[in-house]
């Protein structure tokens, strides 16, 4: 695989980014030679910092980064987020009530280390406000990374300056073309172009047209492509598009290393394309996920509408973990209702590899379907 | 452009296929190299005959195609379709009343020529059922076409039995694996690949990842991609994906020969791509088509769901044909609620230019990407 721009720029083999919470994938995507990202949000300061001192000594030389996750809008963002419990007091009792009686119809059981819920429940509302997202970049910046990237909004300024001051590279994830435009106003140095297929936080527009578009927008800013990468096909698609690189995120979930619950890495094998939706039942914001009777509950108009972030993470965080749980021991009501975040590359996932190898298999398919494509100098008949 | 099979197989110079309700624009596409394929649905038999035989004697020894709407569930198809008489009796009340209450509200005039009214009501009627496709497809074989589409179901075998023994391909949209793989079951002879992005009746997985799923699922069949092509950068990408073409829509409604209303030509010109939705609005299955009065109206939970398929149709024909004349003067209620199918490349077509004239740049961008691109054994520095 050719190496470009992106590839000198960050001193990467592959222009092939990977976005994952895993610390494990982070270290092995690096040091196969691409560029692993790890997402920050949900991990309390210490977990982060311990996942990058991890990162750090396991990926000498090479080049990796971090993915906070600070949106444009939130409840307390007046005041750079609000303690737990005053976010507490904006969860209405009706939520609760609801979560409460859904658990009970799935028959899930209570937690059974009950530390796990105060713990999650300060991740979900210390990590997405100003005040959460500067204390974990704080804690970045210590690391020797190459690339801290929002994944919801536009960085504040201090956060673009210090990065810069240390020669890290800021970049973010868009899902419209006037979204990019203010990210480039604001001067991040890559734009990372997110369509309908994606996992996670995403819009409305399909790759094949958000893609270029931004591309031209935003020139001479290096554009990669998010969502749909399942295999090399998909690589040279987002380079057809004009993006300079991919960003993964869906593929490392089934991988070896990755920290997805073993029933989501089963559900996930059995999936089709069809099987995903974009749903607020998680975050509060539109995000694409697995069906399941979660999402199902969720976006039955006949029970609340998800409470605005960070509210909804908070609210629900209890009853993950209690579904995570359930889930490990095969109980019915919690397999059916434990869910992730996936893109619609989800019918293409189908097996568990190591993340080198899935590496090595996207840039020799990219390699294959380049050739196939060949050049038109050379095979054109005309 | 390199000549690849499906250019052998159909006598084209560019694997591009473009459908489209204006003969004109058919005409121009198939002469300048490209297929051209008419969309039947919405024209009675007469028209259609009509349009045939133009285009039959414009394009001397050129390929073109017709397309017809069979959807496998309508109303009336035990029947193989009901009378008009029988099928306004499914209509309720309280839809017309509906639809009244609407063109009211954003003061819409009545038809000034009554007889229009008459007329596209048979259409909506007629077109949508075994009956009326059979009366269209025998028309259709009358002429030298060289492929044969439904674009919403699997024909019934005495479809492909007859094109098969006049030498006439058939083809299918699809917007799943699971629908691909009835078609080739069906014994069909090229699959188009619709992604969510895509105008007109599309489905809800993207391009990036439905068109290798399909590619994969049918080989050898040969595949298209359909939905999102607005410059040479999608068609580098639809192969890149896989598919040996691409199948056109919305770039052809603004070319100067399309029929295309010019308050929605204008409307698109404005549009970006986040200004579609997939709506019943329209034909009562989901359509993507560009957002506005309309849609909003029919897409509030507070007013009446869409009718299935022919009902809806014939409910709103009156309706359009009003919105239409109002909005060639004009009027601001109709400007409001006029709309037409379009896919999200919408944001991406901004001027009219003549079809050939979009022929021709489409293949010299695919030229201009694939140089971009390069062949990997050269350029590559690994």
């Amino acid at each position: 695989m050719k190496k470009n721009s992106i590839c000198e720029q960050f001193g990467l083999e592959y222009p092939i980014f990977a976005f994952t919470h895993s610390p494990d994938v982070v270290i092995s995507v690096s040091n196969a030679g691409g560029m692993g990202v790890l997402g920050a949000s949900g991990m309390t300061p210490e977990e982060f910092d311990s996942a990058m001192k991890r990162i750090t000594n396991a990926c000498p030389e090479k080049a990796f980064g971090v993915d906070l996750i600070l949106p444009n809008k939130y409840v307390g963002m007046e005041d750079g987020g609000l303690s737990l419990e005053a976010l507490e007091k904006h969860i209405p009792k009706g939520h609760r009530d609801f979560v409460n009686k859904l658990l009970e119809e799935y028959e899930v059981g209570e937690l059974e280390d009950q530390e796990k819920l105060a713990s999650l429940s300060a991740k979900a509302g210390s990590s997405v406000s100003l005040s959460g997202a500067r204390a974990l970049a704080n804690i970045a910046f210590k690391y020797p990374i190459k690339l801290l990237v929002n994944a919801l909004g536009t960085f504040p300024e201090e956060f673009r300056e210090r990065a810069h001051a240390q020669g890290i590279k800021v970049g973010a994830l868009v899902g419209q073309v006037r979204h990019a435009l203010k990210q480039k106003d604001a001067g991040v140095d890559i734009i990372i172009a997110q369509g309908y297929e994606a996992g996670g936080h995403t819009g409305d527009i399909a790759n094949t047209v958000l893609v270029p578009q931004v591309v031209d927008a935003v020139a001479p800013i290096p554009v990669l492509m998010a969502g749909g990468v399942a295999d090399g096909r998909q690589i040279a698609a987002a380079m057809a598009l004009g993006a300079q690189g991919v960003w993964t995120g869906s593929i490392w979930l089934m991988t070896e290393e990755s920290e997805t619950h073993p029933v989501v890495k089963k559900k996930f094998a059995e999936a089709t394309s069809a099987d995903t939706l974009r749903s607020r039942s998680s975050t509060g914001k539109h995000a694409r996920q697995l069906k399941s009777s979660w999402t199902d509950a969720w976006e039955d108009s006949k029970n609340p509408d998800p409470l605005p972030m960070p509210l909804h993470g908070m609210l629900i965080s209890d009853a993950k973990l209690r579904i995570e749980q359930d889930a490990l021991k095969a109980k019915k009501g919690a397999t059916e209702l434990i869910n992730y975040f996936v893109g619609q590359n989800v019918g293409m996932l189908n097996e568990e590899r190591p993340a080198a190898e899935v590496l090595q298999k996207l840039t020799k398919e990219y390699e294959e379907t380049m050739g196939k494509l060949g050049s038109p100098t050379t095979s054109s008949i005309k």
